[in-house]
């Protein structure tokens, strides 16, 4: 985990594109999950909790449950409800919690990113929560079909969100550093004027239909 | 209205979150409805107004009717138009009204952020609209099934909108004080390292579903 | 086309709204299209590209086939795939191209931000492309529903995007620039205090249904 | 109020669509309404409803408000929840009332088919409401930007629905005569293998464009 | 379990509605949920399954796990694959299983209807499928927000779906049949001419809103 | 073409799932596209039209342009207006063409019900259309992102619709048979007891996941 905090400037850096892309993996969330705040964005290791909808006490358990480097990954099911505020990032954060993703709505927005607290949802809404089912805690879910698992590698930006097994890890970051070093001579070529289709050697793959 | 006026940056500052949880009312509007710039908000009372879809003749009448403190709050159907712009906004403006909820389109929205007006709508668009039926002006109306009536205050930020009751005001505000303040203590326990099931007494609920 | 740069920062301070209103044409494209990053506008003339689902093959050879000034319009049929991202945007910006809208997604958003190139998507993700067929270049095509032809004049900005013939600029122009002055007009009055229901002459439209 | 019940039966013939055109109105609704069942289709004089979110006090209002020939008209919000099911259609039936059009949900559709009590939603949902506003009754309402007057006559069947002043009723039944007898006129000439393009003579509209 | 067959017939006329209304409990589905095919109906008990998107192999894990009157409740995330058709009805109908409840896609509609196979979906779908993660079967899932046991009571119609614990099943089926018997004698005094107002004695709860 | 018309039968036995699996194609259209009339299904050659949002003169001059076996289909960008109606598919059916496929609306639902003219579309509308721009006919199209040239196989079925090229028909069916007739005789195994699992033999793919 030490090397996950060490490196999470480099992974963003990167950003999860190219972490995707150079993954291999089918490890990119629904693009329906977007940064609560503008700038947001976290890197840290998956505690996943499923919470009932309109339900938020599965994610009291998940912020006693997590640590240093955690990033709390839940299922609410989608439903607008504000399952996560300005008392559960400072609690969070109390914690060492690097930040959120869930599929549901969040408020205090304001207050988030004052705090720096990165929280990625499907809603931004202020409807209140009961607190009655304690959910699920460290087992692995599914986030809109992507499994996920504790202890995954979870890393998000403004373009989205990647989950991989933390033993991929090395592997992927490795491909990341040499797909971004290949992209960054091919910027080089295609700064002083050559194409993308000779670049990436993509010319053999026909023209464009003429007959439309 | 004076003291509203006056409340306004404390109302802010509380937020809708606080105002919606500490009122104990379904006040809360559809999360549907977004702001049109980053970083507006506004405080004031009431005047509902019904627009036919692409048709903003009745928000001109709105604008006529609202007076300083106003907010204009419209059903407009929820079609993507642009009902509303920048010389709308200056004439809002000129007599005090200090924004808009409607649903459905607005535009010149870097005018708006310019001049400050908030608005907040269900769509960005630039599509025209026609000036044909004046609708109707300070009768009650129903906004996504929410009832608003002439004079209910509202409260929007990046959060969300609250609308209730100007006889609930000053219950609403010391409530809303009372609940920030307890959360204030909160969050010093939080930041000392208590957990939130422990602060807010959550223990006796259960524990999260191992068999999951 | 040297016209059109030159024009550029008039357009974009004229806007969208003035332009599709002045115009008297249908030339507004679906709202559903939004800047990917905070201030993104642009200017240019048209390069239609037809992609299909999942496969940016298409947006290489319209980046070959773009020139100073262009903007490349694709029809990408709407799903959330990264069809776009850092290496096209230095690509197509070593050309000249201005800009690009596309009925799909976008990825490395806040690259695109920091070499000011300027993209307008349905959508913002990182799931990765084929590069299976060559699709369409320059050929008339639909975007939602709305004809883009090469050469078409296009601007976007925060409110929305409109594209128009070629033929009819320097109409457009003229009849935005007198809409312009005329709402400047407008504005000195209402700030004095007239209602628009004057400024426009809207008072003969009949007054708000007071039965509702 | 005899004569639509009369010309019920013709009016359903004719259809929505026929009406519509023919009327020359926007009297059509939004295309989110649809048949509870299958074969549902209504004819009768509105009687304009205004319900809370989740609440549907207001329809019980409206059932004994509305009488023989009339049809609930009812704008709850757009929610999903189930305002409607069998009691209230029995209820209904033995008032006169012919049918619903809700943007909302409805239930025991099962039951509605099997009474013959026409239908139209926005969903289908067995959430249950509360009882607490009482609602508008009889007032003029917009639905989704439409605006119903009590006493318009509302048409409905699987291709949608329109509304439009009673006023207007013997001249868009006239108009509807005659388009369907021109149309069954070019229907004949169809068969017989003429083509759309000489029929409605738009050939000198332009032909294809082969450039695409 | 032999009771719940005995039962399906009388808690399919009872309905959903009526099983939900007369349980108290939150236990209703999301209505996106609809059936396959026009009157599919189904009353078993649950078998939670969880699969990956656009990954069926759970699912052949889920027939396996289940047995005569079991009903498989699928999270598949919601994405619109063909995760079920013919081969797996057959199978899952020559195990016993009554049933599917699919937060994704089916295919074989009409083959599905010729089985008399009940299932409910939230899309219907070709698109095939990888056997890749094996999922979770039999443990507690949450769909759309609602916690599912293995065990639990699931009933579904045309109106929606139900699931509710079985410790719970004969306390709602008694209160089921005694609001249908209620409701029963209510229908007999609306058939005479009683309004609803009278009958559910809510003239108290105030009329109308005349201001509107 | 013959071959076609004569294999409709069994192509719409074996089904657009079948088909599509049989294949090894990306040739399924988007699940949007929903039969206009229960039990409406097609086989036939495609001509493809594109028209502008709200017009309807392209589709006319597509009728003109099909003939026997052929069907038209569109893309009208997705928005709700009634592209085609009865005297649209009178003219249709005068000339051969076996039904339609369109990115738009459609009504006259019952009648084009009563004449077995098969209409898939993304709505059900009465919105009327001009007539202005005359389209494209013939010329290879995408459709929610799918290549679409003329001559190519469609076929559509409650599942689903699937546009494969002329030159893969004979292996496409030849597969599909092959397909058909395996799936036969696995549902002999699985009727007498065997599992899915081992009849396709997935055990060695793993086990479900009981640590969730």
């Amino acid at each position: 985990m030490t090397t996950l905090a060490e490196d999470a400037k480099e992974l963003l850096t990167l950003g999860t594109a190219t972490l995707y892309e150079a993954s291999g993996l089918d490890c990119f969330l629904d693009p329906a999950f977007r940064p609560a705040w503008d700038g947001a964005q976290l890197v840290g290791r998956a505690v996943p909790v499923t919470a009932q909808i309109g339900d938020n006490l599965a994610l009291h358990h998940g912020i006693e449950a997590a640590g240093a480097g955690d990033v709390l990954v839940v299922d609410a099911g989608g439903a607008p409800f504000g399952y996560w505020g300005e008392v559960m990032a400072v609690a969070a954060q109390a914690r060492g919690i690097t930040g959120l993703v869930i599929d549901g709505g969040v408020r205090d927005t304001q207050q988030l990113a004052s705090l720096e607290f990165p929280a990625f949802s499907t809603a931004i809404s202020i409807r209140g929560t009961i607190k009655n089912w304690p959910g699920t805690v460290g087992r692995p879910i599914t986030l809109r079909g992507r499994v996920i698992r504790r202890g995954d590698v979870v890393v998000a930006d403004r373009d989205g969100i990647v989950v991989f097994p933390a033993d991929e890890y090395d592997r992927v970051l490795a491909a990341s550093r040499a797909r971004a070093a290949k992209e960054e001579s091919y910027l080089d070529r295609l700064r002083s004027g050559e194409t993308t289709l000779d670049v990436y050697e993509f010319r053999h793959l026909g023209v464009p239909d003429e007959a439309r």
